[in-house]
């Protein structure tokens, strides 16, 4: 439960540094992240570097007690790198190389580069792999952002043959695996195989799953080849990656595995700005954020490596969205709160200062570029002081589990079969749903261990494991899957025994017709005797199971074997929640309808509420204590972006 | 009125084959299309031809009595042979070349293709020529699609080059027809002259004519070239292409004048999805698919060849299309019957089972995936049985024509003089309303005899000629014309005695001004004591002839010479149905108003009617007999999605 | 206050020469323009000049004492000449050449380009420079037209390079400007400088700012390299550009330095198809076009270069706008005396005969193509009669300037901080709600003199001179600065002190944050006990001065110190004329309020009125005579699309 900040020395004054320093310390801070994007400076010409002001930068830190995260500067390649080996950049899908300006103009796959990228990793570790204020390392920034998670380079073809001649080994293996005889595209060996990318109509899907896999690979093993080095040479700290939000072109959970800590990037007005929600809610929310966006990524990233932390918390308006609001006051302490309530182990804000100059000047820090107070920094010494009433929170874990499985979201982006509508906003819509029933929420991959779950939901996983499904049958929970749910094998096709695929053997059923619909013709769902919408996915349903909801022709809308249940809509909200209300009255969990705008979250013996809207809310509907005094933060009466917590 | 369907032996194990056969003719299935996308497998490497399982699918459908309809495989060239020629791939408008990986990827104009087309029709054209189950042969699959009617390769380019010097014969000549005086173009020789791709801003408009012109030339040439062959070797057996519906970037008429057959792919459910209908309309025939959309097509490929007849017939969810929706059961017979109704000679349906892999592995089938029966396969049968009941049916010629031209439509999109309102939008506006009147309509060319109509419609073709207007007048036939007809010369100028051109012979007027609209400023039109509204495009013509409508500043909307008719602008449906009541009445057409989801078709002495909506509907208002025992297929109460046929 | 009108006789037999001279003398025009794009018929082949029917247009129009604008040619390069040097070719922003075929195709770096035009411009200078009916030059056609403004060709690059050497002189200096520490961009030398396109996400703002500073300077200096032969060879005869309207990617301050007159295109129909504004009032002036439009781009090009005038005015429907309806009558005369009105020393219409090919082709013209006369004809003729009842008019500043700055326009298009609203469009709502309240306005630069105005507007002018806020201060003017003015330094940094930077010296403010807020969530403003709306931008600022306005959380949104305010927020159009009123009534302006479709603007001693809607109003309400004898032009009750005038 550290608080941190995101500082980059080299833009200022050298004479800033130590009072920025002392200013840190003062308020309350533990952490500090340097080095991020600063490889022109640490080698500004090819092989000669300059550690001096990196040195001196680090020293004045920790003469204060901060603890330093340390980058790879990979993100942002110097110039000259760039034009003594051109064959680093990244090609867009259109063959093109892009080419040097603004940051991640590299490609993963290039061979000169992974080298480079070993070298100056090799070299920061070396220089303060054993340094005392050097706590955490982090590598690169935001992989695969602003499009980079794939390449179409000479070199990431050649890379993706390697790739595939290691999964299929023989070129009929792959022709098999990808059904060539389809239109003529058989392959004679692997050196016939190209990315899947500037073909005159769709390209084979198994085919583009597999560069996805490969693309996403390619960055696990990038990121290794750091991770080892700097394991070498700076043993004892932790290795960290800050990951962007709701992002999920590259797998986290593989990637996850060598890392020490899952950080994240939460930029929840900037995310709200940019959704599919609708303007009555982004107006409402404006200044406050979609109340389940920064808790649904804590519950992924929780479950991707041993620990989990924000690297970048939003301090005020950011600069990259449609459009970009102030946050409400009192949103930053919010924000942290909600974090450390699901297990943060630490809340890093970004930036310290917001810089005058470059692609970001208008991206909020805690001070002004003149130095005084933002917004954002009140609040921080708020939280700061307050984190001694609450003591270390327990991390805990939840009852309701949402499994998110990536090889399945990228199948269905491939072939969405229609537009609208992601396998994403399905497991968001759930988990959405769920804490507006005042439940907390595990997102976990699919080789999770269900044992302690009470419910476990299957947002859309279209290619299922057949043993997740003997472990979920095994494990006692209710269970609830999605239309799609075990739609495809392994290499993206339709199963032998059709859809479900393995969740046949949950529930005995076979979808016989899968249709995506617009959202002007909504299936009509009756159940329990009311009338319902469903959206865009309708499928038509084989099964000798139980029906508990009907579409208007009398094919089962909602069916039920046991413990095990099945929706063969896209669930509208009202549906949804009714849905929902029945299987935790199955599974035991209590509910507590929080409404729009509170949410909980409990931690240890702890519970927490916070008020994503405007208006003061009396707490009491959720369980609260009636009298202030039983309150750890907050109170009764929960103001509009306020915290409130006390024991249970 | 043969059934038919699409089969790929390839796909599935040879163990299936001989089930498969004996399960179509049980069905009553007679044709069978294979070997459309197969040359990967018949020619696995170069040169080196694998007849065997060809041999033995052709052989297994034989015994079983089917009859086998065999393609070129053209649209899908190996990738061995891309590799060996890279020089046959298409280029994009921006002068890129497209990549193998799909399907279409080849360029029309590429000699290299030429030749290699060429090879593998002539050695599949001796292999199977003679072979008594091959009663017909397709060229290559779908020309044009997917964005391949044009490319802008360095061989289009040479090409296109000689063919302006054969239609030009001289440079001076050229300059004169495109005016490239205009904006300093003027060309020196041919050499000179490039495709009028990757402009500043837009290219000169003859140029782009003679572009789209030439393209479809190549496709024309590019047909013709396997039909020479196919001739030679398999003497006795028909030639078809199958087109794509709604896909006038090709002259279907000069490219029909080589073949017996013009098959075309009828997917209404899909088309209804990408279409510009309302969203109060795509909801109401969702599962319907728009009543006019076959048979619009029906009756434009019934002009192109000596034969048609509908090569794929959706017969589930397609995968293609912005949503996809399961067709309402009772449609795939009732869209069986339609097209026999218009006069086709067989209706074949894509595809037999449905493929597990690919890139249509949600495209629905016969079958599905695990060989059981999906809806089409029961709806089939029942067409196979009616057919006793009616015999064969007689194709009839309609009093109504509508003419369509592709330069015309060509023309028009080259310079459309403001978004929105197309050529063929207007023409199928106008079959819609001579539909819902009750009226039979054939699409023809403007080469067409038109002795035999009462009402001869021109909707805004622009490039008329001149013969056909004399031909018009000589006809005897009401005439209707809309705006821009006659508006352009052969070269795409304005004429010399301005629009309507050649038109002016028939009808004493000249359009002194052309105005496009946005659709929120809507020309308002008096005709006959009403007001009604008309759209986007407007005309102020000067005329001697008679005004039967006003637009509100009293220039005249809607003009009368005799039998000829001019309308000045786009009429909305209310305003359309008006003029077209009184036209049928001059031409002594009886009019029977169907409303918005009833249908009628004549063949011979046989009455069709058609319920593309929901509802049970009593037929007697369309003059339906009144007992139930006169109706050969279906009743006087005809049910959704239902076919009632009698006697006249 | 000359007519005149814009020929091609390259386009016509040349037996129409005469008789188009004949008519065109008749109308009462005095000025022609001709040559414009005639480079290929004036120069068939490299070297070979044909002056011949060139000479013989220029005589024929002579000799019906008509004046002569002729035109470099070098807005179409002919065939050859690019065949001959590719590299004049312009190159777009994913680095491919564009190809010949409409026009603009150079690149203004070109060496080769720079060469080949000033040798056409000395060929034509030679031959005509002292005929003595040529009397004005003009300088290509509509610089950067269609997206040519920039080019990323490899001579674009490097002469980026030389600029930027010129610019900063050293490296480190470039670094700094460019804050390129940020995000690893140091250079370490200009040639290591790229132009900014085709990056992986958006590049330095330092760097794309310096991009539009250089890419208008190439403008400048081609066109000032025209201008130095015209000068030499032709003395005594003005030199003209003809600009487009609306069209802020060039400096027309900069340009027009060296130019003798400021000419621009004025297509008011076509531009309010293309603009923002809403469906109603795009509706309600399809003919008549917004009644600001066209003066703004008077009043910005009356201060430019000595003198002005419209080189193209829109007679009719033009080709190129989304929808093209045609003009109401009236509107071509209206907009010759709003011109002539605002000190246009002539108007020249486009073009004299509608030409029947080419791009063009469905351009209006006061011919139709059969030489027919068209509607504006008579209004012109109209118009030519009226002249002699005015007089001369005087040319007459106004008592309001709007301080127009291309860099800053630049500038927040580079980074606009979120979707919607540009200076540009601040600029014009603040000068339409001006001419409502009828006053007439200056737009002006920041170098301007204000001593003559009462009131003085910076519409967002983010990049402030700080000697023009001294001078401002002096002025004596009352002052109105809207959100961003002075948010940035030269470089495009945040200044210092923050915003609004320099103007902090006339008020006492700092913006401590700035939002972009979408169009559904809109700031409400609370002045004068009134509820306003403001929209998509909003300041929190810090002032000592006096707020007159506050949002509703109680931070001003409305700040006055003296005769000097400031908006901090974009202001709906009833907030914005609330706080015009009270503003004019402190500067003593006298307002007479005009409605939605009357305008004002007085020359010298006489007072125009024009009514850009359909209805006649009575213009007393506008202080207008009582008596019809008291009108020069027109009357006290205004017909729709009406002129009146009357002496004050």
């Amino acid at each position: 439960m550290k608080l941190g900040v995101c500082y980059y020395p080299e833009h200022w004054p050298e004479s800033d540094w130590a009072d920025d320093a002392r200013r840190m310390k003062l308020l309350g801070l533990e952490l500090v992240r340097i080095g991020e994007f600063a490889w022109s400076r640490i080698e500004p010409s090819p092989g000669e570097y300059d550690w001096s002001w990196l040195d001196r930068a680090i020293s004045t830190l920790h003469a204060e007690g901060l603890q330093i995260i340390l980058c790879t500067p990979t993100a942002t390649p110097p110039k000259w790198l760039v034009d003594q080996y051109p064959d680093i950049l990244p090609w867009d899908a259109h063959g093109r190389p892009k080419k040097f300006g603004s940051r991640r103009h590299y490609c993963f796959s290039s061979p000169t580069y992974r080298r480079e990228s070993a070298r100056i990793t090799e070299a920061l570790a070396l220089r303060y792999g054993d340094h005392p204020a050097v706590v955490m390392w982090q590598t690169d920034n935001e992989y695969g952002h602003h499009g980079t998670h794939e390449s179409f380079s000479p070199d990431a073809a050649g890379a993706f043959r390697q790739w595939l001649q290691r999964r299929y080994e023989s070129i009929d293996a792959l022709n098999t695996a990808w059904g060539t005889v389809f239109w003529s595209q058989d392959y004679r060996s692997f050196e016939e195989v190209d990315p899947p990318n500037a073909t005159v109509t769709e390209a084979n899907p198994s085919h583009r799953l597999d560069y996805r896999r490969f693309s996403s690979d390619e960055i696990c093993e990038f990121n290794r080849e750091q991770v080892d080095i700097l394991r070498r040479h700076s043993p004892g700290r932790q290795i960290a990656h800050n990951y962007i939000g709701d992002f999920t072109k590259l797998d986290h959970h593989a990637i996850g595995a060598s890392l020490d800590v899952a950080a994240w990037d939460s930029y929840p007005i900037g995310l709200l700005s940019e959704g599919d929600d609708s303007e009555a809610d982004k107006a409402h929310w404006l200044r406050y954020g979609h109340p389940d966006f920064a808790a649904f990524n804590h519950d992924v990233f929780r479950h991707c490596s041993p620990q989990w932390g924000v690297m970048e918390q939003q301090p005020g308006p950011v600069n990259w969205a449609t459009h970009n609001a102030a946050p409400a006051p009192g949103m930053v302490r919010l924000w942290t709160w909600e974090a450390f309530a699901h297990g943060a182990a630490f809340v890093s804000y970004f930036r310290w200062r917001q810089v005058p100059f470059g692609q970001e000047q208008m991206h909020a820090a805690l001070l002004t570029p003149d130095r005084q107070k933002a917004q954002a920094l009140v609040e921080i010494a708020h939280v700061a002081g307050e984190r001694e009433t609450t003591g270390e929170l327990e991390s805990t874990s939840a009852r309701i589990a949402i499994v998110l499985d990536y090889p399945s979201l990228w199948q269905h982006e491939i072939q969405p079969q229609g537009r609208a509508g992601s396998v994403l906003e399905m497991a968001r819509t759930l988990y959405s749903c769920c804490r507006q029933l005042g439940l907390d929420v595990d997102v976990v991959p699919q080789g999770a261990d269900f044992e302690s779950y009470g419910l476990v939901i299957l947002p859309s996983v279209s290619i299922l494991d057949a043993g997740m499904c003997e472990r979920l049958r095994d494990s006692g929970a209710t269970v609830l899957a999605t239309p799609l749910t075990g739609s495809r094998t392994l290499n993206g096709h339709i199963p032998e025994n059709l859809a479900p695929g393995p969740f046949a053997n949950l529930m005995p059923m076979q979808v016989r017709v899968f249709e995506s619909l617009p959202p002007f013709a909504k299936p009509r769902v009756m159940a329990g005797g009311q009338m319902f919408d469903g959206s865009l996915w309708r499928e038509s349903v084989k099964s000798t199971a139980q029906p508990l909801a009907l579409f208007e022709n009398s094919e089962s809308a909602w069916l039920r074997n046991g413990r095990v249940h099945y929706l063969a809509c896209w669930p509208d909200e009202p549906l949804l929640m009714h849905v929902l209300r029945q299987l935790c009255q199955e599974a035991k969990l209590e509910v507590r309808e929080t409404g729009r705008d509170i949410r909980l979250r409990r931690a240890g013996n702890i519970q927490f509420a916070f008020n994503y809207g405007p208006d003061v809310i009396d707490l009491t509907f959720v369980g609260a204590p009636e009298t202030d005094e039983d309150y750890l933060i907050g109170a009764r009466d929960i103001e509009g972006a306020g915290v409130s917590a006390w024991r249970i």
